[in-house]
Parts: C-alpha cells; structure tokens; sequence
C-alpha cells in the first residue's frame, strides 16, 4: 500500500472540534498534494534525459535498460532497482533488449 | 532545487528554544528519511515490472519506451513524462529504440 502513495503528498490537518454544545464550526481543512521527482541526481543539467540506443548496434544477446533512475551505470542497469524496491516498497525493473 | 528531494523525504523538527537568559536547552530535533516509491500504479501485483523487447521485432524506425512510470500505454512512452516534469521539476525522459 505504500507504493500507493508513492508521488504524491498528501497532508491534511483539521482544527480542534466545536466544543460540546456549540454550533458545529466547519472544520479548517488543509490538502497539499505534491508531485515529486523520481530521478535523484542523474544529468541534472539536462531538461530531459532521453538515451537511444541503435538496436543493430548491441553487443549482448540481451542488455538491460535502467527505468529506476538509480543505476551507476546509468541508462543501463546496474541492479540498483533490488535496493530501490526493498528500501521503498516499489516494484520496478528494467527494460531487457534482445537481439533474439 | 525540488529534484534533489525527490525520492526522500526529511522532515526536521526543533523545539521552541530555551527561554532567555537560561542556560540553551538542547533542542529536540527528529529526522526522519524515507525512500519512496517511483512507480504508482503499473502492474502492482507483479513483484519486479520487467519488460522485454526482441529488437528484431521493432516495426517502426523509431520506438520509445518509457522511464517516467506514468504513460498510460506502458511500456511504451505515451509523452506522460512531460506532465510530470513540469509538476515536480523532474527531468526524465524516455528510452528511445532506433532500428538504425
């Protein structure tokens, strides 16, 4: 369930109930919602990171592709993902290419 | 600025500082860092999202897959990761496929 509210922020804070006998006041409502970035620190100069990769151009039989943003060996996977997803509850994984 | 606490969340809490004049209470400060998820909602009942492509198999010249987590034609980018870079100061991008 965690992973549910994985990139959004949400807080919501109510005031102290009318107190016993007293008109009901509306109780003050506050709700951030937030996006957030899911890559940390990957080529933060750039606008966008987008990587291609010439497919007749691969050299393994089978080359996995980053999609965690956390690989040091960025855009390939480098397995960071297993700790990325124990340590948050997620459950991604990279894109594998295969020549066949 | 924001990408930097993208998949962490540090929340700093002080006390109200000693009153004047008596010896500087140490104050109460709790950190608390959580990893959080980068994918909401794809295939959630799958333990690892792993998506493979025989590259032979491309049909157009150009293929883009997506690293956003948020397309909604998944594992192919749909353009999603433009709505999230501009809602969170992210900067990620798709993995673009090129038969040659």
């Amino acid at each position: 369930m965690a992973s549910l509210l994985c990139n959004v922020y949400v807080g919501v804070s109510f005031g102290r109930p009318a107190s016993s006998g007293a008109a009901a006041a509306k109780p003050r409502r506050m709700v951030a919602v937030r996006a957030e970035a899911i890559n940390p620190d990957i080529r933060k100069t750039e606008d966008k990171v987008v990587d291609s990769v010439v497919v007749t151009e691969l050299a393994k039989p089978l080359t996995a592709y980053c999609r965690c943003w956390r690989s040091g060996t960025f855009p390939l996977c480098d397995g960071s993902h297993v700790k990325h997803n124990k340590a948050s509850g997620d459950n991604v994984g990279p894109l594998l290419l295969k020549k066949q």
